[in-house]
C-alpha cells in the first residue's frame, strides 16, 4: 500500500478543513491525509527539499507535523467507523484537536524519500483517544510518537471555552 | 525586550545552518532566532497567515516547530556560555539536535500576533540538556514544552552512528 485512496481529511467540514498540516483547503500547506490500512492508520509524505534539518536529512519539527497530523487524523477515522460510518456514507466526521504531542527522535531520517506514519487508536475516553505512531523511512523506525486527540469542541477558541 | 539582538543561530556554522526552522541559510525557513534574557532563552515568531489550524488559530505543527528550534538554540546558548562564550567573540557555538520533544496545547493560539517562547536549561549530563517552554499569545501561556536536547555527533546521518 502506498496511496490512500480514502483519507477523512478529504471529508472534513470546509470551516475545519484548513488546516496548515492536512487541511486539503490550504493551499500552501502539507496535505497529509490519513487512511486506514487494516487496523492501522496510515499517512504517507515527501518532504520538500527546503524541509530539511541538516543537509540530506528531514527536519525534526516536520515530523512533529507528520505525527500531529496523522493523531487527529487517525483518532478522526476510528470515531467516525465506531460512529457507525463510512467514508463516503455522506456523514460528516468527528474533528478533533491535539491536547498533547509527544515525539522520540529515534535515528536521522533521510530526506528525498516518503515517510509512511503507521498509527493504532485506543480509546481512553468517549471524547479522547491515545494515538501511537512509528514513521518509517524505508524500513526504518526513525520516530515515534503519541498523540493525544480530543473531539474539538464546538465552541473551540472562542471566549467561552 | 522584543527582538533577539543576538541569536545562537547568527554564528551557526554555515554547514549547520541549514534547519527549516532555525537555519539562517534556508530561504524557505522559519528563521527561528534565539537568545538570552536574563536567565531565560527567547525566541519570538509571527506565524503567517497560512499557519492556521482552524481560521483564526495557529497551527499546532507550528508551535512544535517553534518549541523544538528553540530548544536546540537554548541548549546551544547554555553550553556556549558554560564553555566561556559569549556571541561575537569568533567561537563555533556547539549544535544541537532533539532527541525528544514533548508538547502541551494548553489553549487555542489566537492568530496573527508575535509568540514569545521562554526557556529554562539544564544539564542533564555534559553533552544532553532539557529545555522547559511555555509559549505566550500576550499574557497567556498557549503551550509548553520540553525537549531533550544532545550535542550533534560529528558522525550524524553517517552510518556509523
Amino acid at each position: 500500500m502506498e496511496k490512500i485512496e480514502q483519507a477523512i481529511q478529504d471529508i472534513y467540514a470546509d470551516d475545519v478543513a484548513m488546516c496548515y498540516g492536512c487541511g486539503r483547503l490550504n493551499e500552501s500547506g502539507h496535505h497529509f491525509r490519513t487512511g486506514w490500512d487494516g487496523e492501522n492508520t496510515v499517512t504517507f509524505f515527501t518532504p520538500k527539499p527546503e524541509h530539511t534539518a541538516i543537509p540530506g536529512f528531514v527536519y525534526g519539527g516536520m515530523l512533529a507535523s507528520l505525527i500531529d497530523c496523522h493523531g487527529t487524523g487517525s483518532a478522526s477515522l476510528f470515531l467516525h467507523k465506531k460512529n457507525g460510518h463510512v467514508i463516503g456514507d455522506g456523514a460528516e466526521p468527528p474533528r478533533f484537536v491535539t491536547a498533547s504531542l509527544k515525539v522520540d527522535f529515534l535515528k536521522p531520517t533521510p530526506h528525498g524519500i516518503p515517510l509512511k506514519a503507521v498509527g493504532m487508536v485506543t480509546e481512553i475516553h468517549p471524547k479522547k483517544f491515545k494515538v501511537e505512531t512509528n514513521v518509517y523511512a524505508d524500513e526504518d523506525i526513525v520516530a515515534s510518537g503519541e498523540v493525544i486527540a480530543v473531539v474539538m469542541p464546538k465552541s473551540f477558541g472562542s471566549k467561552e471555552d
